[in-house]
């Protein structure tokens, strides 16, 4: 299709730029009767909002979400759903430097060549911004999926420094500004991000979205496998380079006596995996376990250290970033993550339904 | 959709099972005046064909492809291009075995929950046989892109053991059996792969896909960004457990001044980049440069150590899978990556064509 | 997308040309369970297989319909369901006439001018002997769509001569050539029609399709209406030139109080409708009555006179077509409209579980 | 998919219901480059805009359409282009009759089936103030077909009284309330328009929209030929109840000699054809000619007469719909017509772009 639509019978279309006056979605496929209201959204859009600790630009959105449409009182009708999110904090500046020079490591030189024409203001529409967008639609995809399945992220990776995974502790999430579940290693990142964000770097990190509640049998083989459709979803998050279903690239240094998650009869009759090794995907369908992705994020190319380029006329030159940014963009892909997630997730639950056995 | 179908404008849509009569694909939107014959696509079939060493499954088909339509005088005409593999070597079996227990790391478990109903003969559907389909259309797609396109595949790691970069050399690829680019490791891999073979154990390993000469401006942000669809791809292929752009997970340990491509003007005026850790991808468009894609592939289940899991009574047993199988599934990988690589990117050069400007 | 899929859950991809070795449908998304086999399939083609009356072409073709896959023992999958008919009635002619001239109200110059190359041979892919593969994934679809739906096509009129409705049975449709309702208006047909034939020449004909015992709610606005649907579905099918629901055209010369089909309580507390001018659609959702469509079929430009043209060479020139042809469309496109409003409910059918509230 | 977006590469899709805060549209796939702003799009929403006849609904809207995103320094960047238009004149009144019956011929009971729930105030998603939407984006794909090509509608039909066609005067149709580009029939129906009116009855009507300037080659055979699109395309309009190419229905009582359009050689070695009963579409695909598409719409239910039906309870009672409403909403369905050819054309000209030969 056109390329800002995602999901097939969930399925949302975004809209907006940086510093336009506003961004949006619409969520076209939310089943009528549910209850939803502003308070249902931005909750989630909080956790993603920047300017909440000193470890994300210090751009101030307030971010708040207002529901154009699709909701009649309090409740969905199967109509679309139309959020819109306004701009505030669009800061005056001189946006010579960008608006003539591709900042290497962003979408400048890309979007430049493929459409001849940008909006420079904030990287446009390629600016992370766009993400906002992303959550809010996750929020309607969460009560699509109901109580009984919990999405949640973290951070595991740093730079080098990864969680310890026998601290792991998803209460800790929410006590510190990294959503780390090892308070541990919260502690350290503290100072090795202080570190990088006082001297203008910038690093890498790698986030954990992990669904539990989940039925099997969901995903369409085979080109739909939900795992196909995961990757997809978060690849297209801003700054990822990889993504990884459960032990991922680990899988590839295993013997298939190592990797086999085995089965034994459970309580219930239902068959029990012994291990989770396949991150609750087998042949592109959910086995009934948790659903386990991850992904790295790179580090964004926005930093005081002069990078060389081109400028829009061929010529070389450098260019310095300034201004507010994150030194680690990762951390606020956590709850963008985990959005993707439950879209993915609320789409092929509809589209198991359609096909479900009598 | 309906699950079995990829692309957009460049759309192909599988069918077949392991042990039915025949398996195939109809490629639809491949634009008319090609000149297409079996000649075109029976090669790449038998690259991926098995039982051409002793490294992979000694099933015998010949893979012979039979272009069915959309071909006329040798040219493509513009309509459906549909092409069959019958199945010749459907090994008459005792299956009662893999009828009534679920393979631990297969999808039978999942299959069985989703449908109620399995063709249980050699995998079924879920079987690697389906990515012969891949291959033709892949072979489809190369026409599309045209002799200025090159994408070539290679295995970069078998288990724990990596090729040395330093020595890549894509003429080695064709003259060891593991599509391996560095000689000394393919050596070193062939002692070791024999090892797996003779336990009955098998091994996971990498891949990596590498497409040249491509323009800049691939790629429909935002979701259908062209690293988005080529994760997607690849996370498709049986057997995949994580996909890597460029740098891949490595750009999670960077800093930004160490993961940025600088840029110089080259001799023709374009920018020339200094690096591509991006794998020639910004903001989900190509900038010209190699695409590169690497994906992790895991060990199949398909051993001869015996496993734990239970049957279709939800009873406990144990299963070991004899006759013909692959001590590493990720050598034949290679091929199919290579078609789903082509693919994406035959589907987005028509859509750039679409939206290009005068 | 590319052109030769129809549907979205329940989806079907058609390939092949009149004078190939084969031409087929991949049926992807028919629900798994559903007992299928060929003889479930080849009653409906037999019903559209040409050369069975004197009033249809002389082309003999049996039209063997064999299931290659998405069948395990009788019953469905869940994969796709590729259907296969082989062509066997290539007769050999000298095309070399059809080869170079644009034959006036077919496809051929406007195949010509969009793909630059066509298969000239009886049509290639323009032949209405596509509609074949339509047929048969609407057999499928009626499995899905299960015994309690009907639908039944008839021909209610051929040239000026229409059926009088109050002589309408259903049992009469499969006693006359025409499938027509009407066993009066049969026998003038017969008359008429031999006239066509014998002059050469060929005629217009309109077909009533309509769908009983489907429940209310089926369609999803606003461009994914069950109305949208069909009139897409139908004016997609050869040579036809217009569509209607329900009273269609009639409504333009009504009033309001005239129009609309009012409602009284029914024996069971669910309202009835006291009329269905409507067709039983109100905004794009089915009411729970029976879907009517009509649809005009346009008279075949393959006649004896001969019509004013031009050749390949942009030269005036005259052609006429000998050989096998139908006086009348309209007949063989009964059991097509059929075969198309099943794929159009069956998808919808589909829809509707996937939204449906629990 | 979902229900709510129109269109492949050149895609729309619309939000919001009747008195909800806003209605709008997003349009996707628009080629970068364009200039577009507001004014572009704000004299086609006055044609269709309310009020301004005694023969049309007297809500006033001032349908204030606004570009939120896709447009910088006032051309497009080949982003999503979203647009919004406020309702302002939410009338208050009582809703509590028609929130408890079904109106015969609204969607009242088939939304309240498919939903179980709906925003019964003037219609919600249903009501036809969603036309201005398609209406917006029908500007927007007036820009990418550009100036060669153009879209025109008029009302050849009210109730019986059908224009006398020797009089057409493309001039005239911005003459009259009623976009009839006959004169003499504009004055006869403005009487017995009148009429209608003051009886608080209503009447139907039937559009005809002609494009003329495109070239030959558009549309995708097969399920995506130019006319199924545009039958679809004017089949989801509210009221619609059928659709014409060409001669249409007519073509069901002509012979093959009568329905050919004959071709010539002309002046510039490409053929011309001496009619067009084709309505300029041949196998799915434009000829060149004149692309024309007629449709009918129906008188609408909301009359002053008392018509019965059932309320929420299942009970037998009768309604009248007081209030603002159209004795004709055939008149401006012209806009919204024309647009959803724009829409349909755009679409297919981007398409056609993708598939084109070198």
């Amino acid at each position: 299709m056109a390329g800002n639509s995602f999901g097939t019978l969930f399925r949302f279309t975004t809209w907006g730029e940086s510093h336009g006056p506003a961004i949006g979605v619409v969520v076209d496929g939310c089943p009528s009767l549910l209850s939803l209201t502003e308070a249902d959204i931005q909750p989630w859009l909080d956790k993603r909002r920047p300017g909440q600790s000193r470890y994300t630009t210090q751009r101030q959105e307030p971010d708040q979400v207002r529901i154009l449409s699709g909701v009649f009182e309090g409740r969905t009708t199967g109509t679309p759903v139309s959020l819109m999110i306004e701009n505030t904090d669009q800061r005056s500046k001189d946006y010579s430097e960008i608006a003539s020079k591709f900042r290497p490591g962003h979408a400048d030189y890309t979007y430049w060549k493929k459409y001849g024409i940008r909006d420079y203001r904030g990287g446009g529409r390629s600016s992370a911004r766009e993400t906002a967008c992303r959550v809010a639609a996750g929020a309607v995809a969460r009560k699509v999926l109901g109580d009984g399945v919990t999405v949640r992220g973290a951070l595991v990776q740093i730079g080098p420094h990864k969680v310890d995974r026998s601290r792991w502790d998803w209460a800790e999430v929410d006590n510190n500004p990294f959503f780390c579940p090892d308070p541990q290693a919260a502690a350290e990142w503290a100072d090795y991000l202080d570190g990088i964000r006082k001297s203008g770097s910038s690093i890498g990190a790698v986030v954990e979205v992990v669904a539990s509640g989940l039925p099997a049998g969901l995903g369409d083989p085979l080109y739909d496998k939900l795992d196909g459709d995961l990757a997809h979803a978060m690849m297209t998050i801003n700054a990822v380079k990889g993504v990884e279903i459960g032990n991922g690239f680990e899988a590839a240094t295993l013997t298939g006596e190592q990797n086999a998650d085995e089965m034994r009869a459970g309580p219930d009759g239902e068959p029990e995996f012994r291990s989770n090794l396949a991150g609750g995907i087998l042949g592109g369908i959910s086995t009934g376990q948790d659903v386990v992705v991850r992904f790295a994020v790179k580090p964004t190319s926005s930093i005081l250290t002069p990078r060389q380029t081109v400028d829009l006329q061929g010529k070389d030159t450098d260019i310095l970033t300034k201004g507010r940014h994150d030194p680690c963009v990762g951390i606020r892909a956590v709850p963008v993550g985990e959005a993707m997630m439950a879209c993915v997730l609320a789409d092929h639950l509809l589209r198991h339904r359609a096909y479900a056995r009598g």
